[in-house]
């Protein structure tokens, strides 16, 4: 087991201690914006120290940019980007397609990253020697699916209610022709196409956060991550992930004007 | 163990073998609509004739409803109710949210229920002698929570387009007074919702085998389920369950008209 790995899975369990412990118990769900619903749970903020003191021991040169604690030599060459809990709503509705997230930027490029599901059990891991989920049941290699056209797309967004002003239109336009959209999934929708199961996913909106510890696991599963536009995609913004340079080229068409 | 619940956990398994076995593989997906996308597995056949196989062996007197097989003696007093795979959707994309539903209705009336996901091992129980939620790690009873007012509540769909017509505008009403409303789940928000961690689940159009085996579990879990006009859930159509009296009667003056 390569040490990248092996250190992506510490960093997994340190977070599942502080997640899995408080799923589904009764929890502090705090108001980050005055009047709207942004739940910031102690799980989140736990998850995320107890990675971030792991990180600073090993590495203490490397940056660190979180979503709970903010950046720190966010100017490094190495930056590790962390999402303790992505789909925090999933979480506190009890439904298990959170993540924690954790990715590393060298130079500006996501290199290594980790998405962890501790209630299914399920680790889905991608670096330089590939994208592997780990289970209790063994581990086996990511591959994303060829669905080869829109038509046959299964399209993941996490609410259609997400995209707003020009991109509503674009993205209603884009659900019209694929075969099956669905919503409510956050993180496990990307874990879920590089694992070949879902062929598309667009979100509007996401920070470096939401995305950076996804982006290796679908490119290492054969897949194109971007912004709607084309760009790379690490510093967030509106995001489309598919399983085929075909499938992305077509949706990015109907995704731009 | 009484014997209902182990009857139920009989069926749950000869299910379970049907569909855990194809689930994440690569499926036969066939159109029952022309022109739709109404999948229907080669899972979703087999795991429905394992618990039919089971009901028919034991209880040979009884009627039965399924949703691939259609009805068997269905004026019988004692009528089971099976949906092998609610949320085929889900379960062509790989997400652990669908479950396999079996009711018991004795003149009209559920009184045994089950949704088992054996993807995430978890199985509701609910009948004469309560509600449970059985995992590997043990057994505990199934209680809801009450949010008290629908601003508070946590608020699940399967989809917000799933509602057409006057329900389309009466459903966007009920999301605007919720504090969190959620989308993609079928049966495994209701089974949130009797283990207290979802406040409302509304759908329409369902189908009296989408919601069978549910009944019991929000019932005996303390939750209340009808129609969205009051009437009592068991032949389908537009369904609201709430984890409190009060919740419910709010969200019934808001879909009503």
């Amino acid at each position: 087991m390569s040490a990248d790995f092996a250190f992506l899975e510490e960093l997994a369990e340190a977070a599942a201690r502080e997640t899995l412990s408080r799923f589904r118990q009764p929890i502090d769900v705090a108001n980050k914006e005055t009047g709207g619903f942004d739940p910031v749970t102690e799980a989140d903020r736990a998850a995320e120290t107890a990675i971030r003191d792991l990180i600073g021991e090993r590495f203490p040169e490397d940056g660190i940019l979180g979503e709970e604690h903010g950046s720190a030599s966010a100017d490094s060459a190495r930056l590790w980007v962390i999402d303790p809990i992505d789909g925090t709503r999933a979480f506190i509705s009890g439904l298990p397609v959170w993540g924690t997230l954790v990715g590393l930027y060298e130079d500006g490029r996501a290199v290594l990253g980790m998405m962890d599901q501790p209630f299914t059990g399920e680790r889905f891991l991608a670096g330089g020697e590939g994208a592997v989920l780990r289970t209790a049941s063994g581990e086996r290699p990511l591959a994303v699916r060829d669905c080869e056209t829109l038509s046959r797309a299964t399209l993941f967004t996490t609410s259609p209610k997400l995209h707003t002003g020009a991109n509503a239109e674009r993205y209603e336009r884009l659900e019209q022709v694929v075969r099956l959209p669905r919503y409510g999934c956050d993180c496990y929708a990307f874990a879920l196409l590089a694992a070949g199961h879902v062929d598309l996913v667009v979100e509007s909106g996401l920070k470096p956060y939401d995305i950076a510890g996804l982006i290796p696991l679908v490119e290492r599963a054969g897949g194109v991550v971007t912004t709607w536009t084309g760009g790379r995609p690490e510093q967030g913004g509106d995001i489309v992930a598919a399983g085929s340079a075909a499938v992305h080229e077509a949706a990015l068409a109907v995704l731009g004007d």
